[in-house]
């Protein structure tokens, strides 16, 4: 049973996220029918972890077991003209047995995309940003520097979660340019993330740079291990998983 | 009658082009209506020129005449409230009356993306590019030296069009790097375009990238003035209507 990795990319906002599930759609629920076609037998999945509906992939991992008949197939040619437009897979490799998608996962990388430009939203880009005005950003940056570090996370975690530790240590978040005038980037890098902790994270920036909250406000919440003290969640279409670490 | 220039953004994969026609829903049919409902009043639209059905615009301009009622009304604002999300105002300016969004323009700028990595597209380009691989980028760029300059594009309109002359001065074309690796640009800037004709030409260079036909064909292509002897028009979706200069 030679086990296959797979990097995909999707767009999801067609879909209600990545795991599946009774009430919708979903990206592994089509990667596995697909999967089980070519196999002509039932095929299992393992994604490095859940994207929220509506939340997009650049890097997501996943592998599963493929039949020991299927040895030297390729796996992406086979898919990629199988699958939808609005998912891809961008690389597979073979790996060791022991390799597991989620709980081999070292490090994660998501991307946070927000469009400041008050006067329009570029249809272009609408389907992949969260349009959000008058921000002063430098205040965000400051706020994320607290944010940086060893910390327990609770107060950005969604309820429904069925994590031990709520323990994780954020690397200093990056803003980068978008690709158009108006655009930023946020980088959230970690050693594993809570239940919608990028989009609550990225909620309470934006009460930042809305003048809303002071930055050292981030101290206070995550001190106070109550998501009630939180603001709300981000939506889901501004956020990617860009890449995911072994 | 205050006239307004209006510039537009859209995605064109779920219109039937800018024209207003029986078959389907246009670009100009929606901004109509939007028009005609804030004015309460019929409210016809006037665009640079048509876009195919699947292109996409991010300076498309178009101009109309406001009821005296609305001065100073604030025409992106109430435009970008009620326009779905695949079309955006982008800005828009009081224009002297004789100020016409076609017959005064001078100069337009497209651009047509290829996606040329050959074992998968990405899903957040897909609606954007066209994938096609194996290309020699540099006989396409070669091909494309033939091809400025003033010439007869006849043999680059598709039939249909109603225009006196197929003379167009075609700018030195420009190959820029796309958003993501494996993306490439094409830039065509003319004083004017004829039916399909950046569709055509790309077609056209997309052969010479596949080595099915010599750079150097362009020239013969374009004496021959027979778009029969023309390869086929290049698919919708990469193309884009740059900027239009007045």
């Amino acid at each position: 049973m030679p086990r296959i990795k797979l990097i995909l990319a999707y767009v999801g906002t067609n879909y209600h996220g990545w795991q599946i599930q009774k009430n919708g759609l979903t990206i592994q629920e089509v990667l596995e029918t697909q999967l089980s076609r070519i196999c002509n037998q039932p095929i299992r999945v393992h994604g490095s972890g859940r994207t929220d509906a509506g939340v997009h992939a650049l890097g997501q991992v996943a592998h599963f077991d493929a039949p020991d008949s299927r040895l030297d197939f390729d796996w992406q040619l086979a898919l990629n003209a199988m699958l939808p437009k609005d998912i891809a897979i961008v690389d597979t490799s073979p790996v060791p047995p022991d390799f597991h998608a989620r709980f081999s996962a070292v490090h994660k990388h998501y991307s946070y995309t927000l469009w400041t430009e008050p006067r329009f939203t570029l249809p272009q880009r609408a389907p992949l940003v969260w349009a959000v005005h008058n921000l002063d950003l430098e205040a965000m940056d400051q706020a994320a520097t607290y944010l940086a570090g060893t910390h327990d996370f609770a107060a950005f975690q969604n309820s429904g979660a069925d994590t031990s530790s709520t323990v994780r240590t954020l690397e200093p978040m990056i803003r980068t340019p978008g690709q158009y005038p108006g655009e930023w980037v946020y980088h959230f890098q970690a050693n594993g993330f809570l239940k919608q902790m990028v989009r609550n994270l990225m909620g309470f920036l934006v009460q930042v740079g809305r003048g809303a909250l002071l930055p050292q406000k981030a101290q206070e919440i995550l001190s106070g291990k109550d998501r009630c003290q939180a603001p709300g969640t981000a939506p889901p279409q501004g956020l990617c998983l860009e890449q995911v670490f072994y």
